[in-house]
């Protein structure tokens, strides 16, 4: 189905090895990472090397003038909703006499939901994994209308639904959090996949889940001052489905985070989309983002949109699939085929896939309809060319003109994969025919 | 795979067609029955029927002299339970002597989990049928104790868990539902399925959902004096993921008794078990239950529990069955496997086994790993015989020594099939050779 140990002679053996058991390693701190909730802030709070003047925005950074089209403007719009300038022109201005400074999320710990915009005001989740230490963050699901700023989105309606997860969401979660006390995260996703989740592009037992951890809080919560407040809190999570994709993107973030750094590991321990290219990390290459074009889309369109309504305009959640979830998880989904398209049998394969390029089945992360085999998780870089098969990564569709326009399956060509090895090889001395590689892949099936 | 049109000389043309214009509307009523969660009562106040002195429990009618084993006991238990008696022996006097009654949950709109108890003090879930009207009840979950007095134990810890349900759950359920108004369970159930829950044997998704629907109300009641009480109830509905089987079981009552009484309509509207027998009942056939042995169990039991430590205490669960649910909707269900045992693969073959014997599709009740095909519904007593196939159900085992021992699939043969066949053939005058019915199912595959 696959050809096999076509780029085996990429790695000499003794390298092979090297790789082998740092992933090994780099790997097992993934699957022990244990991320609890522990506080919901005003990202200036908490997040390190955050100013009042800092915005964060998905991917891998770029200088302020490659960034184009719907991530731009969802940089200046939030330059304009966090007060810091008073039109998108005078942001443009500001930005560029560096009195605002752009970011990437990734820079601080971060992870973005398409654009993946932050300012300093906006209320993040606190995620602490306690198993390594370490700290991640990721701010608020801004509620199941198709236009808000993280879709390249900013209006009246976009403002005030983000100034009301400042003002109410934010407070409420945080209060309720100090009466539950800190909230472990992986038992509750761990049992998601059991009610039909994936976490990335389904979270609706997730969001059922969660709410349930915060009932008793929100009873006690309503007897005090702000029983209004509760209300709408308690509302918004009916009317949300996908609320807790934050909470899991968090977690996700922390899971990885804590698999990078290891020497000589291949694993990918990060994938980032901004609109400009499609990118990942190794945890043995440090902080650098290996590029490579944005993804093929697969997916089902809202209404009368298409494949060319589409834009790309950021995206992290695809973390997720780098810890086991995500497209590595939808064989536990099936109801995603109406938001996604598709059909179950055609999920259930492409999940098993997945397996190909995993260095692990998750001890935690168990799909039921796969007999409670542990998902998929860990990705080789080496094992992604050698299939000739990326990963397959559930996601939104943002389109040209601002708002979500559907949703779908992400499938990035071998590029970025094929930098990254290349790099690899060359810190760690592979002695590896780089040219050789690229020419083998050639043979092999492209990823679908 | 199955031996198709084997029996289609049992029916007429003119009786064949009779039947399945009967079927047609017996199935659309069932199909259209549209349940609400109205209250939550005392049975004396709200069972049609039910003196103080009235003990109800599963399975079509017996003598007293009849019930035996753990069913029997569960019946004296509850006397005691009651105050209607000081001891067991105290109770069967009373029994003997009228001074205490008897009857089938069936005979006043109930129905029964296990031996499926009710005594005039236990709270009942009021479900009311608001397409033509009708009322069902079920009792409340005993929680997740192996040992409940509706799988044959009684002891104080028992005893003391039906007192809180009578003193706790159900008078907050009641001012919840005061508050929030009628429920509709049918979108409720149909997002379950969605949720992985089949709501026979996996019911942790409805339990959410409902729990999540009564959240406001909880924190209503928080403010006010029984801030405990309410406490307690969200605390039971976090330990037992079963507690939505009882709003499922009074809905499938309803659903059921919507269909039952068409002239002439084959149609199953009822399966229930006491310690005798496994028992259907026809929508064209009145109140009259046919009987046959007990199911073949194909079950998971728990610790070192077997077979052989099995007893048949009664079950009304399986209603389920009869409107799509349970065995006939375990696609939806993959973690049940954990429960119940088989493998997925299994459990959907199972499933779409179950098509062959039902008139039609759910419009509401989809599966989502089939695609969201509607699940099999309405089984026709005609189908069941042709192809010599009968319903799967999922449920719960009682051991011997009181107690659930294990879960899994029960298979009934055809005695109660066949019985029930020829009762309706001799009234509805169908001209059918019914010994030459019987000997062709000797043909054709038993049940699996």
């Amino acid at each position: 189905m696959t050809n096999t140990n076509v780029q085996i002679a990429m790695l000499t053996t003794e390298s092979d090895a090297r790789r082998r058991v740092a992933n090994a390693l780099a790997v097992e701190r993934m699957l022990s990472a244990d991320p609890y909730l522990v506080d919901v802030a005003p990202a200036r709070d908490v997040v390190p090397g955050m100013t009042d003047a800092t915005i964060l925005t998905s991917g891998a950074p770029l200088r302020w003038e490659e960034y184009t089209g719907g991530q731009r403007r969802s940089v200046l719009n939030a330059a304009v909703y966090e007060g810091l300038a008073d039109s998108v022109q005078d942001a443009e201005t500001a930005i560029v006499a560096g009195q605002i400074t752009v970011r990437s999320t990734q820079q601080h710990r971060c992870i973005g939901s398409v654009a993946g915009i932050y300012t300093a005001s906006m209320p993040v989740l606190v995620v602490e994994e306690r198993t390594f230490g370490g700290t991640s963050f990721c701010n608020l699901y801004e509620g199941q209308s198709r236009y808000k700023l993280n879709y390249g989105a900013y209006d009246d309606e976009v403002r005030a639904g983000l100034r009301w997860l400042e003002d109410v969401m934010g407070p409420v979660l945080s209060d309720a959090l100090k009466l539950t006390g800190p909230i472990p995260l992986k038992p509750m996703m761990a049992r998601a996949l059991r009610l039909g989740d994936e976490l990335h592009s389904r979270n609706t037992a997730g969001t059922l889940l969660f709410e349930r951890e915060l009932t008793s809080a929100f009873a006690e919560l309503r007897g005090t001052s702000n029983a209004d407040a509760v209300a709408q809190v308690v509302q918004f999570f009916r009317d949300n489905d996908y609320t807790f994709l934050r909470m899991s993107m968090a977690a996700a973030k922390a899971m990885a985070d804590a698999a990078h750094g290891v020497a000589a590991s291949s694993l990918v321990t990060g994938m980032v989309i901004n609109c400009q290219s499609f990118a990942i990390r190794l945890s043995g290459m440090g902080d650098q983002w290996f590029t490579g074009a944005h993804p093929q889309l697969d997916g089902r369109f809202f209404d009368d949109f298409g494949p060319g309504d589409a834009e790309w305009i950021g995206g992290e959640s695809c973390f997720t699939e780098v810890v086991g979830l995500g497209g590595f998880a939808q064989a536990a989904a099936p109801a995603l085929q109406a938001y996604q398209g598709g059909s179950y049998e055609r999920m259930r394969d492409n999940n098993c896939a997945m397996y190909e390029i995993a260095v692990a089945e998750h001890p935690d992360f168990l799909i039921p309809a796969l007999d409670f085999r542990g998902s998929p998780v860990g990705i080789d870089v080496v094992e992604v060319l050698r299939r000739g098969r990326t990963p397959m990564i559930d996601g939104g569709l943002a389109g040209r003109g601002g708002g979500q326009i559907g949703a779908g399956l992400l499938i990035p060509d071998l590029e970025a994969f094929q930098s990254a090895f290349d790099s690899y090889c060359a810190r760690y001395d592979c002695t590896s025919d780089s040219a050789a590689s690229s020419d083998s892949t050639g043979d092999q099936e492209g990823p679908r």
